[in-house]
Parts: C-alpha cells; structure tokens; sequence
C-alpha cells in the first residue's frame, strides 16, 4: 500500500498522511455505491439538488481559512489568488443552483398528439436525465475551481449525478478538507451519503474510467494523460464520453493599429497574463503575435523590462517544473529564437523565473507551438498580413483566441476572426485570455487539442455534459416527470416547448410598490 | 478499378451501373472541396439555409415517382412504404428549414459585461456555430430518411455543415437519383457545389472517418460495422465525434392487466410491428414479455395465426439474409426456446417467413438477447414481477422500451419505468416502438449498445450534433455574427439568453381579422 502524502510545496515537508492510494478493489466498492447514490440523487427533485449545491457553497464560505490554508502550503499560491479561487468555486455551486431553479436545461418539450405528412403523431414529451455515475480529474492547478467541489463536480451535481473524484497528488489534504465540507452538506440536506467519493493514486485514475457503473469522465490536465485516459474510454466494452480539457497555446494577436496605440499598456498587461500563477493556466497566452518594427519593439522591449523586474514563483509539482525547464529549454536552444528577457532558473526547488522569448513569424514552426505550461512567452513577429495568417495557422486549436485592435485595424481583423473562430472556443477582444468568467455565455472549450468535447467546461451549460435526453411517448400522467404534466399548477414552472414554440414559465409575481408584507 | 452497381433486389438482375468504388485519392480529393465548401456554407445565411432545405425538399416531391420505382427495385420494400418514406423525408427537410428559421438552436446568449462575486465580468456572447464536414453512412434500410438525403445530412446542412456520404451498395442508383436532386436545388439557390457529395465502397469508408478535414461521423448500420467506425474515429490524432446508431432489441412489456383486457388488438399490433418492412427496422420489438398463463396464451396463440397467414418478405441484401437466418437458426436450435410459428424458408433468393419464438422468463440468457435483425420476435413468458425485473436487465440498453398496461398495472409500470428510463432513450406505453415521429420531442437513441451517443439522431434536436460553442468577448459589433447584435432592428429575433434569463422575439403581427390585404 502506497502513502498518500501531504507536502508543503515551498519546503519540501511533509505536512501528514492524507490516505492510502486506493487498490482496485476500493475503486470496484466506491463505484458500486456511487452508482446506488446515482441512482437516488437522479430521483430527488430539482429543489434537493439546489438545495445541496446552495448547501455546499455556504460550508466552503465557512471553512475559507482552513482550506486557504492548507492549499497554500500544498500548492504556494498566493493567499489572494486562493481566496479569489474559493469565492469563484462557492460561486459557481451558486450559479448552478439557479440554473437547477430555472430549468432550461431540461430542454422540456411536448409534442401534442396530431395529424402529420407523415400520418398521425402519438403524445411525445421529452426531457433531460442525469447520465449517471461521472469520474471527475482533478486538475493541479486550481485545487479548489477543477478539483474535489469544483466545476466538474458541481455541473455533474447539478445535473443529477453522482460523482467519484481522483484527487490531484498535489493537494490532497485540500482535497479531503473539501471533501468534509460537502459530505456535511450531504447530511445537511439528506442527500445519498456516497454522492461524491474519494479515490487516490494513478492507478485507481485509470481502473475508475473503465468501471462499468462510470457514464462519463470529467478531466482538466495534459495532454498526454488526458489522451491516455480518453483511448481508455473509447475501448471500453460499452465506450462513454470523454470530456478531457488538455492543452492550450492561446495565441494573441496585437495588431498593428493597437500596436502603435497603447504599447506599455499592452505590455503590462501581456506580462500580469502570461506570468499570472505562474504562467499554470490552460488560458495563459503562450504564443504572441507582435508587429515588425519600432512599435512592436517598444512592447517587447516593455515586456522584456516587467519580466526582469519579476520575483521568481513556484511551481505547482515536480513534475510541472520538469515539463517547464524542458519546454523552455528546448525553446530557448532553437536557432531561430531569441531570449528578451529572464531566465527559468529559480533559487530553490521548484522556483522558477519567467522567460520571454522571440522568433520571426516566418522562422516559426511546429516545434516552436506546442504548450509550455508554466510562465513563458514567445513573442512572434510578423511583417504582413498574410504572414501573420501563415503564422496562427501554424498553432494548434486552442481554448481561446484574442486580438488586439486599434484604429485601422478592422479589416484585418474580421479576417482574423473567421480565421480564429475554427480554431478557437473563446475570441477575445483587447483584453488577456487568463480570467474565465462562470456565466451562461461562457464557452471553455475548444477543437482539438484543446478539448476532445463540443461542449464546455465551465460556465452553466456545461451540466449538458452529465444529461442525456429521454421521450415519454403516450405515458399516463402519473408516471411522467413533473416538469412534463400540464395538470400540475402553473405549468410549466420551466421553459418549456410545446408543439413547437418555446413558452416561458409567468413571471413571479411582482411585489406592488408599498404593499405590506 | 471496382463497379457499384445496382441490382433488382427480387430478380437479382443488373439494373446498370451506377459508379466506381472511390479510390484513396478521390476521398482525399472529396473531403478536400468539402472543407471549402463547409466553409463557405458556415457564412451562409440562416435564410439562405432555410432556402436550400426547402428546395430539396420541393425537388423530393417532383422526382418522388422516378425515386420510388427506383427504390422499389433496388430494395424490394413496398411501394406504399416508400411513398411514405419520400414524404417523411421531405417533411423531415421542411422541418429543419423550419428550425434554422426559429433560430433556438443557436443557442444565442449574452451576458452584458457586469461585477460579479468573482470580479468584473467583460461583455460575453455565444452562438453554436458549424462543427465542419460532416461524414454520414447511409443505412440499408431507409433508401430515403437514412440515406443521401436523410436525417443526418439534413441535420448537417440545416446546422451549417458540408457532407460526405458513403452510399449504400444495396440502393446506388436510388442514391444517385436523391444526390441530383440535391445538385439541383444546390444550383437554385446558389449553394457551394460540392455541399454534399457520395463515396462509393467500404474501404472509401473507413477512409473518409480519418480525412482530418473531416469533422463528425453520423452513421445508421451494425453493432458490428458501427464499433470499427467509431473506433477508427477515437484513434485518429484528433478524435472526433462519431454519432452511431447500432443495434437495439427494442423490449415490449406486457403487463397482466392489458393482457386480460385486449389479447387481440395486442396480439395484432405486435405482429404488424415486427414484421413491418420485413422486420429490418432498428425500433423493431424483438424481445416481448408476456405473463406466463391463459391470457397470454391468447396472445400468444392471436400471434402464432397471425404469422402463419403472413407472406414471405425479401430482405434488403445478402449480408441482411445471412444475419437473419444465423440468428434465426442460433435461437431456434437453442434448448430451451420453443417455435410457435413460421419458419425461415423463404421461396428463393432473399424472400424469408417471419419466425415467432418464445422462452420462460427464467431460461433467457444473454445469448437471446441479441438482436436478430429482420422478422423475429421472442415471447419471454414471466410469471411474476421479479421474473420480470430479472429478465429486462439482461436486455442490452435500447432505443426503445415500451409498456403495454391495463387495470391494475400502475404499480408494476411505475416500478418498471424507473428502470427502463436507464436503459432506453424513448418509453413508450400501449403503443408499438416502430414508427418514428420527426418532431422536437422525439429521441432516438439510447445507451450502448443502443447508440454512441448523449444525443438523437431523428427530429430537430439532432442538430446539436454537428454544432459546437463559440464565444465573443468583448467583440466590436461589427465583428458579432448577426444574431448576437442588439442594435439591430426587431433584436432578438431568435430566442436569446440575456443576462441569464430567456427571451422570446416578438411575435410576428397577426392579420387582424375583416382587414384587407
């Protein structure tokens, strides 16, 4: 039996044993429960299930100190950085806890018995269920908003589903601390006791994925892995969706126009993104692309200037700060690139310093646009339009995409934009990729590499990921779903389609001004 | 160099020939003009997309005499199942125009730019947009709504895709005819030329799924044929989507109450359900539980007469006969399954009998319930509730499950939709499985190994499929599609999601009635 150990990140200490790592044999126990919890949380009402999530959001409020804590000795982010990351995860709980309330996305439809082209039609109604049991992988990165009660979890939650977490070796004992504040949640609100459960190690990780009672896998990391435990999915017996978020280049365009416009503003800001957590976002813009010439220099020479003056940060886990020295090793010895500014040795352990490099948009290859997690740069100079086309072509499809643009610059930028939107999830404009907003407009997601899935992870519609629908043709009133009986008072309580037009729910009723009570 | 060519599915007769297998390099060359041609067709109008739906519609109905006689001899169907198949293929189009009218499936969202718990949130807006060239296998047994201009291409076409068929060998010609309706109606209203184009052969098929210009694979056909595809799909460096609808037993409970109260009109029903188009429909009922005693004698027996009366049929091809009769023979020959009536031999070439078995509830096995693709059905005798449950969850996940249910029942068929609603996509109470409406609350699909797939590939909503989320951050207006624009005129004008909460456009101006004009 392996130890699961709890590490504090700067040090190097070992702060306790967290658990053991889970033997196949816990792994066939905690599917088969999660399966029975599965089961029970799919048949609990949409005001349980918001009920749970509205209950866990307000126990991670309460134990903010102790998990900020801890996560700050197992991962040496920032306090400020942690405590942003708890509000955003109790946010998010929030966030879907409204949308379990509102109802959209049970996609409710009836089709009333009628004359077709095609001959007469019998009643059909048709809703969203839960899928079922979801394997969710946590990510190194945020050891709150993509590990134990993070995005994954609260979406699949949400969507009616139990949920069995692998937990990231980087922050276990964060992890166990998250898993306390959900599992007195659970028995706050009655809910199955095993509707989200723990399991530890590589090995458990790959075993859980071809359980037979897992509907779906949730997973934020590498490529390499992810791609692993995709194939993994795809040859089950009975293959199930992989939703693997992977790797990301995120380019960023300035264009000429913006260039000249607000240079030290765009270096600045181009350095807070990259550098940001230390360069370990799957958003960080790693490949920039800047004019030729005196104006793109003024911003290379601004950055190269805030990188110098940056302090070192540490890396998340060994195995990051070996992927990082290697990248930027490997492109920093390429012929046709140039250093700007920094370096990635760090004092100590896993501190690094960021890096910015810089190559010729016509010398840039294949080898120069893989991801580089961890805080480097390369700055890509481009003469002419259509090297700059030649150039992004070049980069894999990414979470998101960003243009920089300023007077004069409309033209080329349309262009860009029907470049970019094939290869991108996200298109932003003057504005620095790092920062991903939980709102239904959200799209976390991107062709591949950036994400094997057309659907996202992050905002409300990413519950569509947990769902698969099901039609109830001619059932008797009593055996539909509630949201699909009519005779049910104030129906629907839900959007709703019926014989073709959506209807929405009447609006509460308002409170008349200097009404009492 | 190989022929396609078509064949008499009676006489066996060479009716011409209609193409060459498509080599290698005309696959490449293919899925090369379909990348330029879904290009062009994802900046196309909804109007214009609507245009095109609607005029192949129209060009459905004017060559539906040659199509039909065409298709009757390449398949042998009956000509009144095939007129009615071209009128439910041109509804099908209709539909889709109708729905890319409507606009929901867009999925347009805003969310102004506002403070949120998390921070300051920028001005997000997101729209599906097309997924790409999409490949669809057209299936044997719907020369017309599963084949050249079926669902799957009408899905692609309606959500903005190009497509490439791989036609079926046993209705080329029938094929051929359906893509010149196509080309002209393409012509009409000024389509890219080569938004749909066929292939010809298996090993143009397996081709086609790994094209990397190819984007989505939607595919009707065998567990068989079905799972290599899709593995071929998930071992490409980039995986892509594939969307098959496979095999499916289709169980049909009937439950002691409805079988005391209507033995004939159920005994009737069935036998039309199974033997409809010669069995070879995926929604064919092919596994049918029935109470153990006198009532379901009657059923039985009002079956046993009713096959015996029926005609032979002819099988859509050879693979189809060879199937039949293996499976066939491997049920019959089983030790435990009685024959109640008919018998495989047909009189010559590809004409059978259709065949009823039946089996204790008891002694089904697992190799029983495999499907027999063409007329059979097994009677599963059970003589309790716990018979019963134990029987249906050897029953592979299906398309569809149905419940026959009278006086007394309501317990039983409430304990049995809570377990069927997880091993089918449509449940279906005193009625028959096959017949499929095309209609927004239809679902057609199940779990494995009924289809890959979280989604339906029958009715609007199938759309989903060859669509994929983008998102504009703070975009200039200019560079938003249409849809996302609030300063244009009659905005919304689709459903839209605005700062969380749906919002319906405006509905259009009724004539006001005695108004002329």
């Amino acid at each position: 039996v392996t130890d699961v150990v709890s590490v504090d990140a700067v040090s190097g200490e070992v702060i306790g044993l967290v658990a053991a790592e889970s033997s196949h044999s816990d792994v066939v126990r905690v599917c088969a429960a999660a399966a029975a919890a599965s089961h029970a949380w799919a048949r609990r009402s949409r005001a349980e299930r918001s009920h749970l999530l509205q209950a866990v959001a307000a126990g991670l409020a309460a134990a903010a100190d102790e998990i900020v804590a801890m996560a700050r000795r197992e991962t040496a982010l920032h306090e400020v950085r942690l405590r942003g990351e708890l509000v955003r995860t109790a946010y998010q709980l929030q966030l879907f806890a409204e949308a379990v309330d509102e109802g959209s996305y049970l996609e409710a439809t009836i089709d009333h018995a009628a004359g077709t082209p095609m001959g007469p039609r019998p009643d059909l109604r048709r809703m969203m269920v839960p899928l079922g049991p979801v394997a969710v992988f946590a990510a190194s990165n945020f050891p709150l908003a993509f590990s134990v009660l993070g995005g994954d979890t609260a979406a699949a939650l949400a969507a009616g589903c139990a949920v069995v977490v692998k937990v990231h070796p980087s922050h276990p004992a964060t992890s166990e601390l998250c898993h306390g504040v959900l599992r007195r949640a659970v028995d706050e609100v009655g809910a199955p006791a095993d509707l989200v459960q723990l399991v530890h190690g590589l090995e458990a990780g790959r075993a859980l994925v071809v359980q037979p009672q897992v509907r779906a896998v949730g997973f934020t990391g590498s490529l390499r892995g992810g791609r692993a435990l995709h194939d993994l999915a795809a040859s089950r017996p009975d293959p199930i969706p992989f939703y693997g978020e992977l790797g990301s280049v995120n380019p960023l365009v300035v264009l000429p126009g913006a260039c000249a416009e607000r240079p030290q503003e765009i270096a600045d800001g181009l350095v807070v993104s990259f550098t940001l957590g230390a360069g370990q976002f799957c958003t960080k813009p790693g490949l920039i692309f800047l004019p030729e010439g005196a104006a793109g220099d003024r911003v290379r020479d601004a950055m190269g200037d805030a990188v110098a003056a940056q302090p070192s940060s540490v890396l998340l886990d060994d195995g990051i700060r070996t992927g990082f020295l290697g990248g930027a090793g490997r492109m920093s010895e390429h012929p046709a690139v140039r250093a700007v500014a920094g370096g990635t040795e760090g004092e100590s352990g896993r501190e690094v310093r960021a890096v910015l490099l810089e190559v010729s948009a016509e010398e840039l290859t294949d080898a120069l646009t893989d991801e580089c997690f961890g805080p480097l740069a390369l700055l890509v100079r481009y003469s002419s339009a259509e090297d700059l086309l030649r150039g992004l072509r070049l980069v894999p499809a990414s979470l998101t995409a960003t243009i920089h643009q300023g007077d004069g610059d409309l033209e080329l930028a349309a262009r860009l934009e029907d470049e970019l939107r094939e290869r991108a999830g996200r298109l932003i404009w003057n504005g620095y990729p790092t920062g991903v907003a939980v709102s239904w407009a959200m799209q976390h997601g991107g062709p591949w590499p950036a994400t094997t899935s057309i659907h996202t992870s992050v905002g409300q519609t990413s519950m569509r990921r947990f769902l698969r629908p099901v039609t109830w043709q001619s059932a008797p009133a009593e055996l539909l779903p509630q949201e699909l009986r009519e005779a049910e008072p104030g129906f629907p309580g839900i959007p709703c389609r019926v014989d073709g037009r959506l209807v929405l729910p009447a609006p509460a009723p308002q409170p008349v001004e200097g009404q009492v009570g």
